[in-house]
């Protein structure tokens, strides 16, 4: 199983750590793995033998930028185009950064990919968030599968929980607790009483919030996933206007004490459901009882609970945070690709 | 793909409901079901163009006794000897009564379709118990599938769980909430204060409790499903023996009473986990605090969570109760292995 990666950061390098720790174990079952191209934005790496990833690795160790790295090829001459022509690869892993507005590069990279008969796994929310049916029906054309499990939650599993754990049931609603960094502030609003700007502080100080927070504070990131979610899961092709949208921004001290005291928590909570036969879409906090399968979602976790016709509740809790588990996640799909599972079908 | 059921009572009737309920939307994905053969303990219906199922259905709903069944063949002549001559069938549904002992007659049954190259989809927990490394070698052997999601919590993705939405993952824990009726009593207790005994009488009047209550609330029951748990996703291969047993009979209305004042709740937990380079195997009565991700999981609920390397940790709850989610999750099974996936690898 020969890779070629487009676009390489945190993510990517910890995929190859991933990929080198576990050649035994990936060997033992019958796995693989090469990885033959890194395309970076101004060059890339390119073995059709596969790069020596130990060596590689130690090199990332020292330097950021891979077009230094020497393995036959010059840098600048190594990128998509090469890839595509080559036709060395079986499967493209897309990792680009994410835009929101116009899925770009991701999209092109996809769909290209899969217009080559390229099978893909994705980290890139845009694509999925603009694209998703395009690209799907795309690979189905094409016969190759599309793998997007990093898209909704990293580790955790909402993706594959939607297809594989609820296979040949209907999912009737959606429901999760889906962004890490309202979780904290929430949690730390809880723990110290303090107010929803000193949490946010504490989240920037942490590393946990980004100096914009507002992708996350104000429930854009829980509903572009929920957005994912809803279209792959429920089979429709809703947009981010189809949303009700409301953050955490106004909960004060006093609100979370008031939950406290009642014994209950507040929570963000991105929603799908049907109501007089029609979608519902919301992000809102609501506030959740103990026995509330969500309550218990804390910190950087992340829950998702499906309710479906025939195989009942489902609720999936989990999602470590850090590059790592979203490399894992990466890798997660590429396993079940080779052994065999159609996410396209 | 041809399906012969093997073993046939209320989760087989809820399966032929589903597969005729369900018609249009697997043939949308390109899955044409035909049951073959329904073959109980003294004569089976058989019909090599499938089983008319609206007919059958119909006729059951007056009817336990299949082979009053009229489809051409003597019911009598109709039997495993036979299904398996004729060769024309995919999958075989196993489904005949547990017998933990001996795991007969499915581990005959299940051996035998895998040696004549016939996938097996079962929800017959005694073979899996006693020789599921045997038969997954012998799946392997023969190049086919043996899907066993249904064996631990029917309708919660427990095996699912642990093999896709962990793939490639090592799993270094497994703790579950597995038996819905000590969760029951538990619940009764802890809601009515009433003691074990009458706790026990309420889940028996309301059918959850057998008669003979003891598998269950003696932690039998708990235990065989971690040991599958265990020996399926940890790769070893216990036995009942190697796991330490405790059940829910002694627990108090004080011992519940003192709990709730310390807003924690008791949970039969089953766990394996890794203790000075060895798996520890214990079923026992924990405390756990609301921030446990098991703390929520009440009533007939069921639960697990995983522990791994790459991918952290994974809680999975669900598994509605009854016959329909249990034959869901064989349907699960079968539509799984017809998306290619390989659950023997």
């Amino acid at each position: 199983m020969n890779i070629g990666i487009v676009g390489f950061g945190g993510v990517g390098k910890a995929f190859l750590k991933l990929v080198y720790d576990k050649k035994n174990e990936l060997e033992n079952e019958g796995i693989y793995i090469q990885i033959n191209y890194i395309i970076g934005r101004t060059g890339g790496v390119y073995n059709n033998h596969g790069i020596e990833l130990q060596r590689f690795i130690d090199f990332l160790s020292n330097e950021k930028d891979i077009t230094k790295y020497c393995d036959g090829g010059k840098a600048e001459d190594i990128n998509f185009e090469l890839m595509l022509n080559n036709k060395d690869i079986d499967i493209m892993v897309e990792m680009t950064p994410t835009n929101k507005e116009t899925g770009e590069p991701g999209i092109t990279h996809i769909r290209r990919c899969l217009e080559n008969n390229i099978n893909v796994v994705t980290s890139n929310k845009g694509p999925i968030l603009i694209a998703y049916k395009k690209l799907y029906n795309l690979a189905k054309a094409h016969n190759v599968q599309l793998g997007i499990g990093c898209t909704t939650g990293g580790a955790l599993p909402a993706i594959n929980g939607g297809l594989m754990d609820l296979a040949g049931a209907d999912i009737t609603s959606i429901e999760g607790v889906l962004n890490g960094t309202t979780n904290f502030i929430l949690k730390e609003m809880e723990d110290t009483g303090c107010d929803y700007a000193d949490a946010l502080k504490e989240a920037q100080r942490l590393g946990i919030a980004e100096t914009n927070p507002s992708l996350d504070v104000e429930g854009f990131d829980t509903a572009s996933k929920l957005l994912i979610l809803t279209n792959v899961l429920m089979n429709t092709e809703k947009t981010m206007k189809d949303i009700s949208i409301e953050g955490i921004t106004n909960v004060t001290p006093d609100d979370i004490k008031r939950a406290n005291s009642l014994n209950k928590k507040y929570k963000l909570i991105g929603k799908t459901e049907i109501v007089n036969n029609e979608l519902e879409m919301t992000v809102k906090l609501q506030l959740l009882d103990p026995s509330n399968s969500l309550y218990g979602v804390e910190g950087k976790n992340k829950a998702v609970r499906y309710i479906s016709d025939t195989l009942g509740e489902l609720t999936i809790i989990g999602g470590a945070s850090g590059v790592t588990p979203a490399a894992a996640s990466i890798l997660r799909d590429i396993i079940n690709i080779n052994r065999g599972y159609k996410f396209v079908k």
